[in-house]
Order: structure tokens, then C-alpha cells, then sequence
């Protein structure tokens, strides 16, 4: 049957992974989008801000009153840390399911939360039940959920490459080095000399060399899989729109047959696809669509340089985000989501 | 009914425009793809190719046979030009149908085309009967022609905006200047040092100053409104994969309420958008998709300028072609091409 | 001899005007570089904001007071509109020479100012004692000046062009045409939705529509030599840094040697190259230098098509600018500014 | 004393390499540009192909004869690996000397050079004799060389990190992990579909996985230092035209004063910037200069990150050699080098 039959709220619509989602949600068939809020942008029409939308969304930006969005039978979060928090709790009691694309309810630990984002958590109740999003591991949990943690983009990359071997037990965990590489669009759609075209256009660099914030969150879902995973994360910013890319290095315990945990790991896995031995994956093959593809190769010494490429806005933020609603909702997974990488 | 009704083939798959067939193509709900022709990649797996398309599209290239292609409902050629020529007639008398994307079927007159493709035509006893591919302007020749000529990507963007203005005589139709400019995928996939990342990036020029083949295909459409009509028309190279925008200089005959004529004009046409007085739409606002977007703005002097965009790819090219396709078989016009622009 | 001879002062340092100055005159042998300010940066090192400095500048942003500027033999303002008038003439009572690379002294008619600005001039007693710092076309007020203004980008790449044709009385002055692109620096260094990456690139669009302020500028230029001069003028945004194309349609009043006018009017420049017949310039032949190459291409009934290109922030501003220095103090003319564009 | 003292030819004038070469030559106060080959293009104005050259370089491309060759005082060979080879000695021979921007003469031990090139090399004995043209680490083989081989980019982006480290003795010689990344530039100016603006543009990819022949090359400098060092090395596309970063992973032996030791080790080094501590550069700010920048951060558990940056056609190529030639004639080290980056 192809009546919408959820009505769905967009806290934030105004970022790129806004938008993203609006481009996705637009065409769901079991979708209805009700509200989609911007404080600053309340009573503009959504498609004068976005004219790509125009024939699609016939909604205007409203403000984001949680007596509105309870209506609503999910309400996607496309926010600044520190937002969802403050507004989430009131619409889960009040019967709504939320994803929260933001940082909000990825650490488990309230504490470390605030070490990384230099505030005090308002809801450390909800840390324990929201399920973390990323559905090729934590299926139950999301079908179940009433809160989802939608993970960040690194975390995604890095996350779906490593997990098989650490889980398999076949690399050292405490020598993990990824090497990330993110387009401008992952920063943002925000007024910002950083960010600017001719700033970043015909360049590269990285950046967050110290510490960045998806650190923790990688760490913790690493050692999920084991007490003593660690890593060292370095992320750059390459002048493309979309896309990004995880080049980790691993030390393997001994010579393994890593394609075929891979491909074991994965096999039933639509989303995530793994290279045939050989061949190594650009962000370009992803991009627009949720998959992520990954390729391993073997080096001298027992090394292994692992690839995995991501649309950031799409299997990094608002595909993964649709994926996860699919799931919460027990519609088809792939719904909204099966098309093929837009290339060139 | 979603079952496969048409079986259809694609020569010269590994073009840009043959791997845009293929991404709408795959999706299609009411098409089987049948057979991807190259004859220098047969026995290469689609996918190996082009990644993107993995699970998507299980073929492998083949060889471009009659015998094979005859076996088809309808053949794209996504071919240089002069090559569809010589393997169209037969299929055709086969009976296929047939949507040739390259230039062999645009133009009317043989010796035009002579003159500006430096080789006789092979087959003019066809031209008079291909139906010009512009679906807003010759819909009812296409439902029932056996042979569509796919406009060129210019021609599209030029002809949209100004044949309502020509059709409605407010402008002067010996004074047609259209500065067009697009992105570098139009040149095609081909090893060639002129469209190399390094020789066309964070670089703007003008090609084809002194004659463009894309010419005397747009002053035959505009002169089957006006047997006046004539054009300077210039275009440039942006350094970007997709999109096409054509600026238009034009003299109005007398002020008009030009916005009104177009809007009338395409009011009931999903893929041609009339943007609001004062909206001057970007190339990314079509980005991925098969619209074409279009402003106008009346200068002092009862001057006029009007804006067009598309993606070459799309309404220039694959898109277009999928949508005549749609047409051919009753088809809903807007199925495999419902979705909105990749943005950002 | 290689001493400094003289000391200069910038205000607005930094901007992409700014420091494209800075790493011009940090190697002029004739100039000290004395100050660099920038109210919101003072008593950062130039170097910390722009490490291509690193061992070129040794000096800290200040504040731009008239006390210390006055100290300066010469001071370049760098700034946004109405902001150098108002520092201006106590600069030049001082006894200092200033050149403008913004817009304040470049229209001699206060009212048209106003209009296209909307502010009261604050001198308009100067505007007609300011030399327009084109070289080419006045070179000998420019050298007597104590105030230049110095051309927008558009005006240099379109006047450059159209100036030799109508001086030699050959094209129609009500019919000129320029559509003109840009790269983005030209917007400048800015914290802007608008230019973001993640906005512009890939992408292409038309901006300032319904009139850009360059226009009365160059309208002011080109009356200079025919009364009857006008035109329409559209500016684009280029994804690309730096460069700038003026594509300028015109009407020729009968066939003519245009390229014989061209190389006659510029034989003896250095930074103006007209390109042989039949050679189209593009925009990197000129990045990173100070040269506009001009191409001229005659077209059926008469119509020709000049093809201008300049690095905007070079001969479209800073290039320019060194230029009318070496002028006004009678330094070789090429001084500084004698290198090849950087390609690729 | 400004006039020419030497006389120059370069042999494969019509790569990235070459133009760079011929950007700095034409203004380098102590050479006379004396013979430009290019085989395919013989006769033809290197100024047509060029335009950028105008009023710089007047003259043709001309057939790489040793005859015409040998009487050049030096020969600059930017060609692909196995060319210069067969030439060279037969002009060192005769008296010439030369800088190979090739691969031909890098690698020492010719069994090598075999097994990464699949030739045999030509000249083995030349090997030996062949200075490595790293100037801060070999300026005085290369001052009084008659052979020099210019360094790889990734050599030189990765080798002026690490090689302080390593002579220090701080870090673990069996642990480097080279994560680098270089604009497409590096991979010459040729036809080829692998870096046309459509396929690389908005993407980003490995390539080399398995084997990259500047491996050899960085572990024959490395080992100079320390019979134990070997290295993992992973080179990426990055869209942009001209850069290379290289990302180091290292395990310090202890904690270490790093930043003093590579303050130390440059403090004479004009070309060598070690950042201060806390800054991180980006590829722009080198971008058309021919400084390498370095920054050096400490992480957790005695890790190390080395950020080194260059132009890989200037520092990693034409910059460097030219450097070179100023070293081997006694030039000041500087000379035709001496300017800032270009930023924006």
C-alpha cells in the first residue's frame, strides 16, 4: 500500500543535512512531511530557500514549538549539538519517536560528553536508552527504539570497515590510524570565512589535528567490539561538495583472509558493499546514495590499509537517518533510498 | 502494473550520457535493460566500470550488433555523431525503436548537415521522418514516432526559454544573443588533454567562437516559429561537471508581460519551471534532475534578458531521452524521473 | 638603485585585495611596507592570518589612524565602499598619496554615486580631482595624481576591450552587450551563505540581474569617448578562485579590420596582449599576473564578439593598482608586476 | 652582475614540469633559455601552446638533438622515466650539465630501478654518480655534481618531515605511516580519461595501493639515516590542480622536544618553514612557491602526527631544480625563486 502513513517533523531544515533529508522524505511513499522549522527563516516558503525543492515541498519553515512537532509521529533533529537535548525529552513523553542527526545522544556517557562538547548534558537519562543508528549493527535495538542516535559521518566510515576484523579478532586494537578526508560539506551551511570558496577551493588541509569530536564516539563503538580498542583519527578537508573517505591503517595479528570476513560480514548487507579484491573505491561511486563501499589490501609485514568511502550527507547523516526511520517503522529498508550513485 | 514491458538496449554505454541512461534505466519500473554495447570494453562487467552502478546494473558490455540490438523494443545510441546513422535503418526496418542521443537525426536538411559534420549523411531518406525530441514543443509527433532525434544540450536550454517569446512575437527575431555556457562533462568521456582536470579547473573559457554544431540545430527550431529568426550564439566551459546555463539578450518588440507568457506557456509542464519574477535560478538547482529552470528579466530599453538552466546530462541529454522514452510506450511522462535536484 | 624609496601604508589588509598587495609589495624594490591595518585583527602578525606571508611580512595588523597613515608617503585602501571617503581627504591634506581600490572616487557624479550606493557622498569636491586609474587610457593624469581610483574588475576587462572601437568610431555605442563572468574572490573575503563552498562550486549562476553597481562605472568610461555609449551588462559567478571573462557582443557599423584597430591601440602596452587572430584567451593564461588578453572575432552581418580576460584580484585590483603606483612615483612601469601567470 | 651567465635547454618542454620550469627560467636574472624540446610539437611557438608565456618565452619547441643539446651549459630533462637515460650521458660527456626532474637516476642500486620500472636501466654506472637533489640535505654533493637527480614530490613532501626525526633518533624507524596526498597536477599533462576534470572533480581516491614507485625512492633516503627505517605509503587524488600534503603517522620512542629539533635542523632553511606550534598549514600556502612547511603534533601514548606541505610542481619538481641549478653555479640559492605564494 502506498498511502503516507507516518507524518514527519524536521527540526533545522535549513542545513544541508536538512535539505538532504527533505530531498529523501519528499519522494517517501510512506511519508508525510508536516512541519520542518527554522527559527530565523519562520514563514518562508521552503522551496524559495531551496528552489531545487520546487514541485516537492510545498511547506514553509515554521517555528520549532514542541506543541507542533507532537503532533508529529517522528521528528528528525538536523541540529547544532546542544539543541535536541534541551527539547527531546518533552517530545518523547509525549509519545513522539525522534532521530537526532546531531551529536546529542551518541556517548553513552554523560561525562565524556561534556569533555568534548563543554557543557552539561540536560537529559544523561536518555544516554542509556537512545539506540546508536547505524543499522548493520544495531538492528534490534533501532527497530525498537523510540530515540535514535544518528552516528556521525566518521564515525559511520570508520566504524563499518574496522567492526568485522575487530569483532573477528584479527588486528591489534591498539594500533588503529585513520586517516579521514571529508568534503566542505560536511562543516556545514554557515556563514564562515573557513569554509569559503576560495578558502578551501584548489587546497587541502587538515584540520581538528588535536582532537575532534567524533574521536569518543569512534573510540566508544570500537570497544564495543573490544575493551582495548584505540585509535589515532586525523580528519582533512578536500575540496569537493560530498563525500569522504577513511584510509586506516591496521596491523593484522597474523596473515587472514580478510576479504572473506568482509564479504562474510556483509553479505546480506544492501548499504554496504565490499570491492572485489583489487579494487579500491572513489567517493564519487557513492555519491548521492546511502551505500558505503569498502576495499582491503594487504601490505608487507602483515599490514592492511582498509578504504571506505561515504556520501557524508547520506550514509553519514540524512540516508542513515532515513534508514534507520525505515526500520523504527518496519517499512521496506531500502524505501527512499534505492538509487544508484549520481556520476559524474 | 509495475511488471517490465519494454526490453531496451543502449550503444556506446561508456559515455557519460550511456551511464546516465543507465542509472535512470535500472530503476525504471517499466524497463528491462537488455544489452550495453562497447566495443572496446566487451566482456567487461558494467560494474567494474562503474562502480556506481554495482547492484544496480548486472550486465556486461557486448559487442553493438544488429542482430543482438534487433532483439530490443527500443535502442538508445549514445554515440559520436555518424555512427547511428549507419546502424539505424536496419533497425528501424526490424522494427525497434529507436532514441539516438548523438546529432545524426536532429537536422533537417542534408547538406546542413553536411556542412557542418564534414560527411554525407548516410540515410536522409530518414530525416524528414525522426520526430525532434523536444517533448513541451512536439509531443504528439513523438508518441508515435519510430525514430527520436534527442536534442542537443544548448538547443534544449536556448529553446525553451525563447520559443514561447518567439511563438508569441513580442521579441525581434533577428536579435538573438545567446551566451551559453556548461560544464565539462558535455565534452564527453574521452582521453583528451583539453578537458583534463588540470587545463579546465579554477579556469574559464569560450570554444567554438566561430561556429558551434549546436547552432544550425537551434536556428531550425526557432525558425519553425519564425522564418526570421537568427542567433549569435557563444559557448563557454565552467569548471564544473554538470550544468548548463544560457543567458539570453533579447529585444522586446514593445514592453509585454513577458513573465505571464511563459508561465501560460508551461503551465502544465512538470519538467519546465518558471521561476517567480525576481527568482534567477542556479545551475544546481537542477543538478541530477530532468528540469529546466528559467527566469526573465526586462532591462531598460525594452531589453530582455532571459536565464535557462538544466543539466546537460539530464534535460541535455539522458533525461530527456528517458522521458521520450516515456512517451513512445504511454509510459507516465514523468516515470524513472520523479525525484528533485542533488543540492548542494 | 634599490633602496625603498618610498613608504606605504594599506588600510583593509585583510581582504583578498589586501593581501594580494602584500605579496606584490613585500617584493617591490622600491617600497617599505610601514603599515597593514584591520580594526577587528590589530596586533595579530599578518603571517599568523596569511602564512604565505610567513618571511615576506614581518609586520602586525594596527589600526588605521589618520596619525599613523600620515606617516605613510602613499596609502592603499582596501576597503568595502563609503569607508575611504571618509578618511580620505585628511590623508591627502597631509600630504599623502592615495590610491582606492574600492568604489568611492570613481563615479564623478555625486548623485549617480548616491544612487547606486545609497549614501551621501562625504567629498564629492574630490571626486573630480581623483585620476581614473586606468593606465592604458590615462596614464598622464594618473602620474600627476594625488588621488587614484582605481577600476572595478568589470570596468578594466570590458573598457580594455571596447574602448580602442569606439575611440575609432566603428561600432554601434547603443549596442553593446557584456556578459562577464567572475571567480568568486572577486565577492571577497567574507563570512557569506553565498559564497561557501558548498554553494558556489560545482555550480554556475547569473547575479546582479537587475543592475550591478559596476555598471554606471563602466558606462562613465565608455561615454568618455562617445556620448552615446551604453550598455547591457550581466555578471555570472564562476566556480573558480580567480579570473575574469568579459564576452562583449557588438554591432560593427560595416566590416572592418578590428584586429588591426586592436594591436595598434595596445602595440606599445606591456600588460594588454591582443591575441593573434584567431586565438581565444582563457582565464588561467592571466592568473597570478597582471595582463588582459583581448581576442576579436567577426562574425555573419557584421556582428563581432571581443573576448577580454583578466585576473581580477591582479589587473581587476592590486595588479592595477601597483601599476598606477609605479606611475605616480616614476618607477619603471613593470616594477613588481613583471611575471608570467601561474599555470597550470 | 645581472647578465646571463649560463645557457639552459629542457628537454619535454610541454609537461606541467616543463611550463613551470620556463615560468621561472624566463625571469632568472642568470640564464639565457637556449632550446625547448617537444618532439610532436617541433616548430611550433611555445607561446601558441602556452599563452600564459607570452612576452616571456619567444621561443619554438624544437627536436631534443644531442647535437643541438650539447651546447647548452645545462640540460633539464622533464620527461617520462626511461627517456633521459639514453640521452644524458652522452651530454655529460660532453661536457653539460644536467638536472633530471625524472625518475631515471633517483634510485641507486639499479636492480631496484629494474624491478619498479620492468627496464633495465641504460646507465647503471651514472647511478652512483648522480647526486640526490635534495638541497638541506645534500647541498654539497649537488654544488659540485654534474648529475643530479631531482627528488620525487612525495619524496620530498615526506622526506623533509621525517628525516629529523630520524637522524635525531626519536622515533621508532619501523613505524612510518605516510598518508599523502597530491593535486592532480602530479600526474602530468596528458590524455587520459584517469584525469579528466569529469572524473576527478568533487571526488577523492587512493591510487597505488599495492605499490607506488616513489616508495623505493623514500626508503632509500630514510635508510641514509637509519638502516632500519621502513614505511607504509598510500598516495591519494585530491581535486585540486596543484599541493601535496603529506599526513605522518610516528611512534616516538619517547617524549621529545620535536618541535625544537626541527626548529633546529631548519633554522638556516629559507624553503623549510616549520610552522609554530599549534599551526597546521594548508597546501595554498605554498601554492606557486617553493617552501615546504611542517608542522608537528604530539598526541596521546607518544604518538606524532608531521604535517608537511608543497607545491608539487615547484617544491617537488621545477622549484627544486631550479634550486639545484643555483646551487651548481654558484648562484644565490634564492635567485627566480624568491616569492610568496599565491593565495587566494
Amino acid at each position: 500500500m502506498t498511502q503516507p502513513s507516518i507524518k514527519v517533523g524536521i527540526v533545522g531544515g535549513t542545513g544541508y543535512t536538512g535539505v538532504e533529508l527533505l530531498r529523501l522524505l519528499s519522494r517517501h511513499p510512506n511519508v508525510e512531511l508536516g512541519l520542518i522549522s527554522s527559527r530565523s527563516n519562520a514563514g518562508l516558503a521552503v522551496s524559495e530557500m531551496f528552489p531545487s525543492l520546487r514541485g516537492f515541498v510545498d511547506l514553509e519553515f515554521s517555528e520549532p514549538t514542541n506543541d507542533a512537532l507532537a503532533e508529529m509521529d517522528l521528528v528528525f533533529f538536523a541540529t547544532p549539538h546542544a539543541t535536541a537535548m534541551h527539547q527531546v525529552p518533552e517530545l518523547l513523553e509525549a509519545g513522539c519517536k525522534v532521530i537526532d542527526l546531531g551529536a546529542d545522544f551518541r556517548l553513552r556517557d554523560a561525562s565524556v560528553w561534556k569533555q568534548w562538547y563543554n557543557v552539561e548534558h540536560s537529559c544523561p537519562e536518555w544516554l542509556a536508552k537512545a539506540a546508536y543508528g547505524l543499522p548493520e549493527w544495531h538492528r534490534s535495538e533501532i527497530r525498537t527504539a523510540q530515540l535514535v542516535a544518528n552516528p556521525g559521518c566518521y564515525p559511520t566510515a570508520v566504524s563499518l570497515a574496522v567492526l568485522p576484523l575487530l569483532k573477528a579478532g584479527v588486528i591489534d586494537p591498539a594500533q588503529i590510524t585513520a586517516d579521514c578526508k571529508s568534503g566542505v560539506s560536511g562543516a556545514g551551511r554557515k556563514a564562515n570565512v573557513a569554509t569559503a570558496f576560495s578558502e578551501v577551493s584548489d587546497s587541502f588541509k587538515s584540520y581538528g589535528v588535536q582532537g575532534h569530536r567524533h574521536l569518543p564516539e569512534i573510540q566508544q563503538i570500537l570497544r564495543l567490539q573490544n575493551q582495548a580498542a584505540d585509535l589515532v583519527f586525523i580528519p582533512h578537508l578536500v575540496p569537493m561538495i560530498r563525500g569522504m573517505q577513511a584510509t586506516i591503517y591496521l596491523q593484522l595479528q597474523k596473515s587472514t583472509d580478510v576479504q572473506a570476513i568482509l564479504e562474510d560480514c556483509y553479505k546480506n548487507e544492501f548499504f554496504v558493499d565490499v570491492m572485489p579484491e583489487g579494487q579500491i573505491p572513489d567517493t564519487r561511486s557513492v555519491r548521492g546514495s546511502n551505500f558505503c563501499r569498502i576495499s582491503a589490501t594487504e601490505l608487507p609485514q602483515n599490514r592492511l590499509v582498509l578504504i571506505s568511502v561515504i556520501d557524508n550527507l547520506m550514509k553519514g547523516a540524512a540516508g542513515q537517518a532515513v534508514q534507520n526511520m525505515n526500520l523504527m517503522y518496519g517499512f521496506e529498508e531500502q524505501t527512499g533510498l534505492d538509487h544508484a550513485a549520481v556520476l559524474p
